[in-house]
């Protein structure tokens, strides 16, 4: 079948989940999670071929991105199973007001219909995609990486098996066969046919996915966030923030890149900070923290200079860039400046303060005393996410089930006319 | 000042609005509709000069929305005072959770930072425009049409007085000088100094703006609405609806253009429908409608074969599609396969009915037994609106001043780590 013919069966499907009730959906979830661990032969299997194919050309650390094993097998159904825990987003009623003309109009969550999906190589976006769409009563074409073909096709077709047994049509959860460049831009071209896509995966997919598309899209994922250290912080508590920020898990885009401090306090934190992230970490078998320094940290403590495009860069990496400013207004406006809208924290004892910074920085999460790590749906009590927005255009932050409805005014009058 | 300049002082000022309150906006909007009824001969002499450069090429319905009189001034500096009675939509707590580990989530609405309107030649969107950005907290950048615009710079250069006047920068409203394609371009692909775009137009315009835009683009406006009369249908409430929803004002987004019958009451309903939207209009000096009829129609009534685009066509005008259809399911696939996704409406006493209607017809607004017209930010209670949006990633329907607004998530801990 073509990207086309794939869509608009998914398409014709959609309005079976328009009447579905939870009950109907959760079956089918816990229906396909179980497939998912009856059919862990095949869709081991198909991942042994796709780690083979890849193994010549991808790295270490991509190779075990790929690959699954029984027990993430095991992790990926449990996801599908919690998704049935959680609350209906669907027929919510967001607001209803009744007018002097009698009318009574009801603003109601509704799926948003067709949902696509372009990620890469994580087998288990394929399952948590489609437990999200289905409990947000939309159908979801999922067009993966070419080195995860086979297990996510393996995975989809134990989820399609899943639904159908739960009375529902296959047809609501498709991957496409072609993994190539074109398929990708016809997802993002099909307009009429694709309510939304999401772009899971690096910088250079989320650019060409917000450049190219025509259907609406979600700008997700980069981030380059900032910990600013007011002169008021706990330096503790600082010192704790920061290496959680930068180093509990830097590959994630709520990881921070960034860490700027205050210069009445920069004498007295850099050194602890480059003790802490460099030489204390060594000393615990833990991976050192490059720190890159702007002129004024360079000045205080050793380290590389930051250069040009330091401040601008996700590393994703054991790489901090290190600043020193002046105030808490030039903290916000460097962050202005250079943040990509994702998360950003002050360390601060000084409400005043934290209450400008939280004002004046324009970030889907902006923190107090805590890191930015927190970012993620898990973490925000939303059950699960289905990535993180970095776009101002609703929804924005963690975007789980509710983010993944729309709203539609059901208006009840007795024959009013204007 | 280029296209690019315009939007990087908008950029700088927008902070500003980040801190107002909700007194010191009003000031500004109070001061905004003063300057606009005290520099009305201003604006006068401008609109005459535009109204003579177009006189030789465009309609005289088009003249006339051109067309600027010291009533209409005083309208659009009433709408702006209007909108200063307004709640502020900024800083309001959409949700709070406390999680189990102590750090309190705030989701809070903001501005949405640079918001663009691309219009067309109706100078009182100029205000309009003007006054909600900033009640919302937006810097707006206005590019209207060629022929109006030296009434659009009139009212911007009052409008900016009044800014000023109330101690804001002036630079938080611009109109674009260059009327031409490419400045049109230029915003559409601004990435980065345009947070929303919003084009207010015809179909062109809009398909234009959604096909060419990387920056975040609401579609706007596009209305073929539908009318579906059940066989449980009150037959005179039905023709009161269909007549208020196609005759009242057919050149908006709003009205309907098809009307669907169940064909168990088309021979009693088609020829009242005929008698009262052509013989009774007439006689009555009202402009008559001209009906396009399906097969199924045209066995039972007079009039024009709808042929193949018939069922497709927003008409803006004095012209209604008419088809006959077997059931309130038939009718809602063929409204689902028709729509443009704005209103539409079921007129039928049967509940099951009307429920199945609202389940099924994924649109904006869909109504029971009333008419389409309501379909606005005013009717719907928003006290004013920026346009309908006819996509489903939000917002949706009738944008106020809330839908003019993002959020944030602000998280307050006291040294939280994962």
């Amino acid at each position: 079948m073509t990207t086309q013919d794939i869509l608009r069966a998914a398409r014709a499907v959609c309005p079976v989940l328009r009447c579905a009730d939870r009950e109907q959906k959760d079956a089918a979830l816990l229906a396909m999670a179980d497939r998912l661990w009856s059919e862990r032969e095949q869709i081991l299997a198909a991942n042994a071929q796709d780690l083979e194919a890849a193994s010549t050309h991808i790295s270490g650390v991509m190779l075990d991105r790929l690959a699954l094993t029984e027990d993430r097998i095991a992790g990926m159904a449990d996801g599908v199973r919690q998704v049935a825990q959680l609350p209906d987003p669907v027929g919510r009623a967001l607001r209803t007001v009744e007018r002097p003309n009698g009318l009574v109009i009801r603003k109601i969550s509704v799926p948003m219909g067709v949902v696509a999906i372009i990620y890469e190589s994580r087998p288990n976006v394929t399952s948590d995609a489609a437990a999200l769409a289905l409990k947000s009563g939309n159908a979801c074409v999922l067009r993966g990486g070419k080195e995860a073909f086979r297990s996510a096709n393996a995975i989809t077709e134990a989820i399609r098996g899943g639904l159908e047994q739960a009375g529902f049509p296959r047809e609501l959860v498709s991957l496409i066969q072609d993994t190539t460049r074109q398929s990708a831009h016809e997802l993002m071209t099909a307009s009429g046919l694709v309510d939304l896509l999401i772009p899971r995966g690096g910088a250079g997919l989320i650019r060409a996915c917000v450049e190219n598309a025509t259907v609406p899209c979600i700008e997700t994922g980069t981030g380059i966030c900032h910990v600013y250290v007011d002169v008021q912080a706990d330096m503790d508590m600082a010192l704790n923030i920061i290496e959680n920020a930068k180093a509990s898990r830097p590959s994630v885009c709520n990881a921070a890149e960034v860490c700027l401090v205050h210069s009445a306090a920069a004498e007295q934190f850099l050194p602890r900070l480059r003790q802490r992230l460099t030489e204390d970490r060594a000393a615990a078998g833990l991976p050192p923290v490059e720190l890159r320094l702007d002129q004024r940290a360079a000045g205080i403590i050793d380290g590389v200079p930051a250069g040009e495009a330091g401040f601008d860069t996700e590393y994703l990496d054991y790489i901090l860039a290190v600043g020193v400013v002046d105030s808490v207004e030039e903290a916000a406006a460097h962050i202005s400046a250079h943040s990509t809208g994702h998360s950003d924290a002050i360390v601060t004892a000084d409400p005043d303060a934290a209450a400008y910074f939280a004002a004046m920085v324009d970030s889907a999460a902006v923190y107090w005393n805590a890191s930015t790590r927190y970012t993620d749906g898990g973490e925000f009590g939303l059950g699960c996410e289905i990535g993180i927005s970095t776009q101002k255009l609703h929804p924005r932050g963690p975007m789980g089930l509710e983010e993944l409805c729309s709203y539609k005014y059901i208006i009840t009058g007795s024959g009013q006319v204007r």
